[in-house]
C-alpha cells in the first residue's frame, strides 16, 4: 500500500552541497528506516555523479510523479528538472542557482496540482542564489511567494519530538529585535501557529508558551518594558481569539523536561532564544516546518554545508526526520488501487 | 577525618524564603549525600520554627565554627549572627533584611578570617533589602564590596556537570544588550574566567567558547556588525593574553553534546543565550559560582520561591551541589588534629 501512496516531492538543494549526498543515504536506508516514498525534483544526473562520488549503489530511475511510489523500492526516483546542475561537490557554479530554484518551483507546483503530498526541501546557499538575481530574503519567503497572491505569511517552526520552538524574529540584529517585536507580529505568529498545530498536528486545543523578550521576562516591567506593553498584549489578544496562549514566560526556565510537558510549542522572541535550547536537545534530529502555506513544507534543519559535501560524512538524520514529518503532517491521503 | 576539616559557611538568606527549609532538608541528606560539614550564619530561631512546621526531626546547634565541624554529623550547627528573624514563611518583614545582609556579612568575615573554607549563600530577595536600604544591585556586588577597597569585579558562572556558562551581561534589558557588550567587558569577563578556572578548578589551560551577539555569530558581518566589531577584537585580545578563547560562535549550534567537548565555559553575550541552554541540561542542579572574588563563593541557581517557603516542596538538589561544588573548589585545606 505504501508503494502506492502518493509521494513526497523532495527539491534537490544547492547541487554542490550535502543534499545530493543525504538524498542517496536516506534512500539507502528507506527500509530501515520506513521512510514514505518519495521523488526528487532536480537533474538526476547530479545525483548519478554524486553516487558515483560516493561510491554508493544507488539506481537512479527517471520518472513521472504517478510512478514515483512503485519505483521508490528499487531505485531512487528522480522527476528531472531545470537545467543540468554542473558543479562540483562543494564548489557551486553558475548552473547552481537556476538548478536549485527549478527543483523548488517543480515541488511546489507538483503539490499544488495533487501530484505530491507535501514539499521537503534541501537546503539551499542563498549566497549562490542572491547572485542568480533570486530576490527574496530565503526559501520560506520564495516558498510563500510561489503560493500566489496575496502571499500567505509563513512561520518557521523548528520541530523534535523533545520540543517545538517559533522564533518571532529570525535573521536579523539583535539589536533590531525590540523594534520588530510587535504585538501583531506575536499575535499573527501565534494564530498561524495555533491553527496548524491544529490542522496538520491534530491537536484541538494547541497549548502555546510566549517568551518575553527580556530576562525573567522582564520581571514585572522592572528590567524593560517590552514585556509589559508588547508581549502580554499579545497574549491577551491570541486569548480572545480562543487560543491557549501563555506569557510572558522566562526563557531560561521553560525547556526542563517538566515544563516541557506543559505547552505544545513556544514562541520566542527571536532566534538563539529558542533555537539554542531545541538544538541543545534534539541537535541532529531538528525538522525545519513551514506554517502557514497551502501545502506541508518540511526541511532538515541545517545548511548546504559546502566544507563536507562529497565526503560522505553528511547525516541524513535530519532530512529523513523531515520526510518523516511531512509524511505524517501530510496524512494519509493514499491512493486508490488495487494493491 | 571530615568531622574535623574547617567547615564550609553557609549563609541563611531571605528568612521568609525557601532557603531554611533547604538548608534543612539538605543537612538530613548529609550522609547519603556525603555533604562537607558546613554551618549556618544566621538566626538560630528560625531554623527550629522552620524545622517545627514542617515536622522535621532536626536539633539545631549554636556553635564557634571552630566546633562545627565535629557538631555536623549530629545536629545543624549555627553560628548565630544578627537580629531576630521573625517573618512566617512566604511573608518577609522587617526583620527579614538585616537578618539575611548580617548572615551574608557573617559568613564573608570568617571566611576572610579563615575560620571557613568558603562562602554558600542561600537566595536573598532584593526587593526585601531595597526597602531596608541596601544599595547594591545583587548578591554578588554586596559580595565583591565586602572584599574591600578597589573591589574585584565579580563574574558570575553557572555550573553544572554538563556544562559551564558565563553570561557578560546579566539582569539588563535585551535592548541594551549591545551598547553594553564591549571588548574591554568581554576580555575582563574572559580573563577572570580563566584564571579561576585555573586557580579554582584545576584546569591548565582552560578553553573558552565565545557566543555571537547575533543569530549565526552575524554571518561575517551580514547579521549585524557587533560580532566583527566586539565580539571579534575581545576574543583576539584573550588569545593575545595567552587564553585558549574561540569565537564569536553561533550559540545555538553550541550546546549539543559534541560541541560541549570543544570547551570549559562558554561566554555569552546576555542572560537567555547561555542560561536557556543549561537550565534545559541541568535545571534541579546549576551553581551559581561567583569568579574572581578573594575566596570561593557558590549558590543554588534559584530564589527566594516564597511561594513554596515552609510548604515541604522545596527541592535541595541545587543547594547541595552548591555545597559540594564549594567543598571542591575549596581545596581540601584539613585542619591538623589528632583523629
Amino acid at each position: 500500500m505504501d508503494a502506492l501512496s502518493t509521494p513526497l516531492a523532495l527539491s534537490l538543494g544547492e547541487p554542490a552541497g550535502i543534499g545530493p549526498d543525504i538524498v542517496l543515504t536516506a534512500w539507502l536506508q528507506r527500509e530501515e528506516r520506513h521512510l514514505p516514498p518519495f521523488f526528487v525534483t532536480g537533474d538526476p544526473a547530479c545525483l548519478i555523479a554524486r553516487a558515483r562520488h560516493l561510491g554508493l549503489a544507488v539506481t537512479v530511475a527517471e520518472v513521472a510523479p504517478e510512478t514515483a511510489s512503485a519505483a521508490f523500492p528499487a531505485a531512487l526516483p528522480v522527476v528531472p528538472t531545470g537545467p543540468a546542475a554542473t558543479a562540483a561537490p562543494g564548489r557551486p557554479d553558475a548552473s547552481s542557482g537556476p538548478a536549485a530554484q527549478a527543483a523548488i518551483d517543480a515541488a511546489v507546483s507538483l503539490v499544488r496540482e495533487g501530484r505530491a503530498r507535501a514539499v521537503v526541501t534541501n537546503p539551499i546557499a542563498k549566497s549562490v542564489l542572491y547572485a542568480n538575481g533570486f530576490p527574496f530574503p530565503g526559501h520560506t519567503e520564495y516558498l510563500a511567494h510561489l503560493c500566489g497572491t496575496p502571499a500567505p505569511r509563513p512561520v518557521m517552526m523548528i520541530w523534535s519530538p523533545e520540543l517545538a520552538v517559533i522564533p518571532a524574529t529570525i535573521h536579523v540584529p539583535l539589536a533590531e529585535v525590540p523594534r520588530l517585536l510587535t504585538v501583531e507580529l506575536l499575535v499573527e505568529t501565534g494564530r498561524i501557529a495555533a491553527a496548524d498545530l491544529t490542522r496538520r498536528f491534530g491537536l484541538a486545543a494547541p497549548r502555546l508558551a510566549v517568551c518575553g523578550l527580556n530576562p525573567h521576562a522582564g520581571e514585572d516591567g522592572t528590567i524593560g518594558r517590552e514585556d509589559e506593553d508588547v508581549t502580554r498584549p499579545a497574549v491577551e489578544a491570541l486569548r480572545a481569539l480562543g487560543i491557549d496562549a501563555r506569557g510572558p514566560l522566562p526563557a531560561d526556565t521553560l525547556f526542563h523536561p517538566a515544563a516541557r510537558r506543559t505547552y505544545d510549542v513556544v514562541i520566542g522572541a527571536y532566534h538563539d532564544q529558542v533555537l539554542a535550547p531545541i538544538k541543545t536537545l534534539a541537535f541532529d534530529t531538528g525538522v525545519n516546518v513551514t506554517l502557514g502555506l497551502p501545502f506541508v513544507r518540511t526541511s532538515p534543519d541545517h545548511g548546504t554545508a559546502f566544507d563536507i559535501a562529497g565526503t560522505g560524512r553528511a547525516n541524513p538524520s535530519s532530512l529523513i526526520e523531515a520526510l518523516h514529518l511531512a509524511d505524517r503532517l501530510a496524512g494519509a491521503d493514499v491512493v486508490e488501487a488495487a494493491a
